[in-house]
């Protein structure tokens, strides 16, 4: 019993080995600037340290994939992917089609395809994956798993923007929310962690890191998300704006001259934490404010501003939730943001021990953050996509139920 | 002592007197079609009831002001607009500049012309009933009051988006917020009506009308409001889209071939309750829903659960709120609609008395809607945008402190 988890990029793809029900990994790596002269091939161990590391050209996504056949054969890890049980893909936009993961045929592969206008950077090159990935393996079953799969439970009344209804009804456009996959693994993580049937588990949960998003979780299903259409909307990311006037677009059409896609480029590349204070890495800024740099603090308040607001909006949606989930490079590790972010919420229920909260970094497990006095818990719950890949995977190959496995 | 106000728009001019020093109303009317071939001109009792109807040729606002002086001459209202104790104008974009309202000179007119790029609609006309008055009535003080001016307040961490700096520095992109006129005067309404020192006054004002927007007032100081840059973002309203991930814009521009400019009129004019079921006005969308019509219920569900997501994102900016006001043509009227923003937020102290909010419509003062159970108090309060313009164009003009007046 062996799942490869595949993510495919444009120029790129990432690839995860996960063995036995358990799902260990067993290695790991990465093919990058296919299609230049001088591709990078890395292969690691579970632990992360490199196994091996070649500069080669490697011209497309077919011969990327041979290069990870042959690297799993050659340091006898499987002999052949043929002798995989299934392989797993990534799929960024899954629309209004998938509510979950799917087994791979010709009518899923041509479903992504129609979705490619939602998402013109993501879909083309993780349907590049899945051909590849048939070409060389055709005997092995191959999943798909979409991003926006977990929030296709959203209501109505809260995918739906006030702009006129052909717009969703002709072309879609709609709020789907991305970083599905993610909010899977950590809300039933957290459930398990907390002793409660996911079925009745309420939450709002915060995945920060590059991207940055927010959920809201009621009785096991997504009620709402920051990222909408795109994942430009929602909380202020490393280099993406999130929420602003859209107004802003013309304006700056009119003031400035630039072009829609200027400024399409200019929100979602220039803007953000980068825009804001000139460097899009958490880790960075937070080193620039105990420095004393004010622009730095006031990029992190603006972030954290941002994401309180999210969590009383989707305390309004959700009732009472059993807990704040915080999860993500940003979430995972910043103690500053999460206090920051739970900061003056006692009266509303959260109330984060300052000491836990500060020892809390780089964890491979579930922890509480709140104190005792917090009626509403505040935990970490670190994240794993791929793993949740290998997961939902194996759940389609073997028709199980996975909420035991969190 | 008599306050004359005037609320100029690009083909309109709205005028109400006000007497005395506790500003009753003593006429009121409206010039409409400036510029055309038949402009209309309607003058008003204190009541509502018609005194004069004329249509005639209004060529100019000059030509407008004067009918209006001729108007309240003729019913022996005021002798002539000299005789007025001031003039107070309702300006729609202060921005940075004005914090409150101010004496008309020279350079006042000069700042808020610099605005002009900032709200191309509104300024120029606001602009010009400032100039044909002081043409007019020279000797008579005026006075400028900003829908922005109760919204410089808020702190950098909410009125800065997180895009690149310049575009602040250099062009002025950041939140301003309107509709401040009336949160200036229902919230110090509020205060009074629940004997609150309006210094330590806390509160969430959702000014539901055509246009609408929240704001969250903490210590008496706006903290946070949901129109930004312009009036678009936000909450739902009866022709604009309010919030939408920004990315839509793009979207429509390729897939659609739209131009920038029809996409902003589309989210301006075509959107909101229009663009979902046909309809901006709630009265005529709450009578389909009466009949079963599912498009008409689903517009006013995205339009709660749009404010609703505010209530919830404003109390995690206030600490525990004193109340939640509704105020606007909606905010003051639809029990249908009070009753769906606040629907199963016992949870956080806020419970209607349904049989309360179902009578309350078309108050003339404050009232309470919430239950005793409510920990935090829901009051319906009516608006007065024309009366706190007089009052704040009295303040200017005597130096005093308006507080008691509320």
């Amino acid at each position: 019993m062996n799942v490869l988890v595949l993510n495919c990029g444009s120029s790129s793809l990432k690839f995860k080995l996960f063995s036995g029900h358990h799902l260990k990994v067993v290695a790991k790596g990465i093919v990058e600037e296919i299609g230049r002269s001088k591709s990078a091939v890395k292969f690691y161990k579970p632990d992360g340290s490199l196994i091996q590391q070649d500069s080669t050209e490697i011209r497309n996504h077919l011969e990327a994939i041979k290069v990870v056949s042959s690297l799993l054969s050659f340091w006898e890890i499987v002999p052949d992917l043929s002798q995989l049980s299934g392989i797993g893909h990534r799929v960024v936009h899954g629309g209004e089609f998938f509510t979950g993961p799917v087994l791979v045929d010709k009518k899923v592969i041509e479903q992504i395809k129609t979705l490619i206008p939602l998402a013109p950077l993501h879909n083309p090159a993780n349907l590049t994956g899945i051909q590849v990935a048939l070409e060389h393996a055709p005997q092995v079953p191959q999943v798909a798993v979409f991003d926006t799969a977990f929030h296709q439970t959203i209501p109505e009344s809260s995918y739906l923007y006030a702009i006129p209804t052909r717009l969703y009804e002709k072309h879609g456009v709609r709020r789907y929310g991305f970083h599905g996959t993610s909010y899977s693994y950590v809300t039933k993580r957290a459930a398990k962690y907390l002793k409660k049937n996911y079925k009745c588990f309420s939450c709002i949960c915060l995945h920060l890191g590059n991207g940055a998003s927010a959920a809201a979780v009621k009785n096991g299903k997504s009620m709402d998300t920051s990222m909408g259409l795109t994942p430009l909307e929602g909380l202020v990311m490393g280099t993406r704006s999130g929420d602003i006037d859209p107004a802003i677009i013309p304006f700056i059409a009119r003031n400035l001259g630039l072009s829609i896609d200027e400024i399409d480029s200019l929100l979602n590349k220039q803007s953000g934490l980068l825009g804001l204070c000139g460097e899009s890495d958490m880790r960075t800024i937070e080193q620039r404010v105990e420095t004393g740099d004010d622009q730095a603090l006031l990029a992190i308040d603006i972030f954290c501003h941002r994401a309180r607001k999210y969590v009383g909006a989707y305390m309004a949606l959700t009732g009472r939730p059993d807990c704040i989930i915080f999860t993500g490079g940003i979430g995972e590790n910043s103690s500053f943001v999460r206090q920051k972010i739970c900061q003056d919420l006692d009266w509303l229920g959260i109330h984060l021990d300052q000491s836990i909260n500060h020892k809390t970094k780089g964890l491979s497990n579930p922890a509480t953050i709140s104190s005792k006095h917090s009626t509403i818990k505040v935990l970490v719950v670190p994240t794993n996509e791929e793993l949740e890949i290998a997961r939902q995977t194996l759940a389609v190959l073997e028709h199980i139920d996975l909420e035991g496995a969190y």
